[in-house]
């Protein structure tokens, strides 16, 4: 914990792409960093920057109160921290390592059994954002660690805390990344379309950059209307909506785009209209999405 | 044209829920507004905001020297304004009727016919947002016909020219739509996602919210790539995004979401994949979308 004295000192086990980054953006904040990896010579560069390199995984821990791990996958962060469990009481350990919410919460439930402080958190940046204060970093766990530590965690981005589920964080990971491929295959969509025409990629972009700001706001309206379980369709219905997506099914048939995604997203539009939503908005197509068990 | 006297004098043909919306907006920044619409009595209440009401398409015609037509469909189009084609040499005619990129070449053509000066439109908001100063409008047809009237079309919104072809603006309209239908259903589905474990949609919305302004940065960083036909995969690999989406499957499945967005999402990834773009961004998923003529 920081005790007022500097930068807390940080450990970072795992020196990937992502957990060099994570050691480069604490020693650019001034944190006494140490880090270990398993192949030892990826240490070598952020020990010029000043890291100090550990031997062992438990070298690291020992020499911080705050250690973030970031490894491939849940497995490898248990073959990395577990030899060393007996000494982690007291310690907090951030687990940044991609998982499923089912593994987060196996990891807090070790934890738990060993007093260690978990966090189980989510990047949501790739490693060149990391560092930046607008990357959003999110935590979920027990809310004491997330205060004790949080200078430390916002040298890497923006911190947010979500709850004290150790699940949540992975959870939010896996819906986030599902709206960024929806949102990518769809743009990436609509510019095989226009680019058919002859339209570049970086003419219509900056364009369906801005369009995403109106459909940010469209979420905005529809999220209540979620919560409350009513979709008054007073701006666009889904009727509308079926019509209109045919023409865009329509406008790439034609010039030879594959239609398998707007056909996806036009048949999940009919099923809401039959269960009954043609004249709600589009929001009410969650019904029949969360309807299939 | 506006000859520096004033607001210019536009006339509406059309006064659906749209159409009404139009003619509001120009009414409110001073324009002669002239309005016509199949059924009458829906003239009144603009009437009632200083509206002239004209008793037939050919009355509102030849009141002002910009007709802007919203109306159902490119077939309601022509039966309201072709009997006074011979009537229109000179006047701009601003179609703002959703239609196909071929409709909109189809009306080019009839209007060059009779020397109307045409541009197709398309309206990137709903009523209420008509008048505001960010919503979109996008234009393509003749470049002079839009600088002449940008002053009245500015009423509307935010006045973009696209293309002097006139199909560009729905190209345009149809990609974009597909953009938000994308991005709306892959949010509709995260937040069923996170809903099954608790959460609320308004709790997670203005984290998805934010974490579009990461995804819109992601399509600027791609856009060039596409244009290049070079997809260098520095920050995150279709590879990666394969084992990622196969997470956010699991997590929605044990949840008894219905997965068939994330699956044409996962299968068009492996189909870059097996294309050889495995090292990839995930921008070279376009390969796979524009390849099937
Ligand atoms: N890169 C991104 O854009 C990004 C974004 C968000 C989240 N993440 C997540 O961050 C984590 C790390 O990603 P990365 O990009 O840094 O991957 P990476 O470059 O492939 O690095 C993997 C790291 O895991 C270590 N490792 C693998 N197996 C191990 C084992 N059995 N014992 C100990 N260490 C082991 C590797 O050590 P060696 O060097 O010895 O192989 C290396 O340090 C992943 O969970 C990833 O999903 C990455
Ligand atoms: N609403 C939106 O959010 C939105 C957004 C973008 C674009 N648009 C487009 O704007 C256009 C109008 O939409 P809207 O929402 O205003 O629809 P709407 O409320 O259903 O109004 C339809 C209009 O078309 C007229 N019409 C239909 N058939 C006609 C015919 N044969 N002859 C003459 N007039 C006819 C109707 O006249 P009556 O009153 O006599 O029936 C009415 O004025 C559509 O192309 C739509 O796709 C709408």
């Amino acid at each position: 914990m920081n005790m007022g004295t500097g930068p807390e000192a940080v450990s970072v086990i795992g020196l990937g792409a992502m957990g060099s980054a994570l050691a480069a953006a604490l020693l650019d904040r001034g944190h006494p960093t140490t880090v270990w990896n398993r192949t030892a010579h990826k240490a070598r560069p952020l020990v010029e920057r000043g890291a100090r390199a550990a031997a062992t995984p438990g070298d690291a821990i020992a020499a911080s109160p705050l250690v973030i791990a970031c490894v491939l996958d849940h497995a490898a962060l248990h073959a990395a921290v577990d030899p060393y469990a007996g000494t982690m009481a007291g310690t907090a350990l951030v687990d940044l390592t991609s998982g499923s919410p089912g593994q987060a919460r196996e990891t807090a439930a070790w934890a738990a059994g060993h007093g260690i402080d978990h966090l189980d958190g989510a990047i949501m940046t790739t490693p060149p954002g990391v560092g930046r204060p607008d990357m959003m970093f999110l935590y979920s766990g027990p809310r004491a660690v997330f205060d004790a530590h949080r200078p430390a965690l916002a040298a890497l981005g923006d911190p947010r805390y979500l709850s004290a589920d150790p699940a949540t964080a992975s959870l939010y990971d896996s819906a986030l990344l599902g709206l960024m491929w929806s949102a990518l295959t769809g743009w990436l969509h609509g510019t095989a379309l226009v680019g058919a025409d002859a339209v570049a990629a970086t003419e219509f972009t900056p364009v369906a950059v801005d369009w995403l700001t109106a459909v940010a706001g469209f979420m905005t309206t529809y999220a209540p209307q979620i919560d409350a379980g009513r979709y008054p369709g007073d701006d666009a219905t889904v009727d509308v909506q079926i019509a209109a997506i045919g023409h865009l099914i329509h406008a790439a048939e034609e010039r030879g785009i594959d239609n398998a995604l707007p056909g996806v997203l036009k048949s999940a539009m009919e099923r809401a209209r039959d269960a009954g939503h043609g004249g709600d908005s589009h929001a009410s197509v969650i019904e029949v999405l969360k309807g299939a068990k």
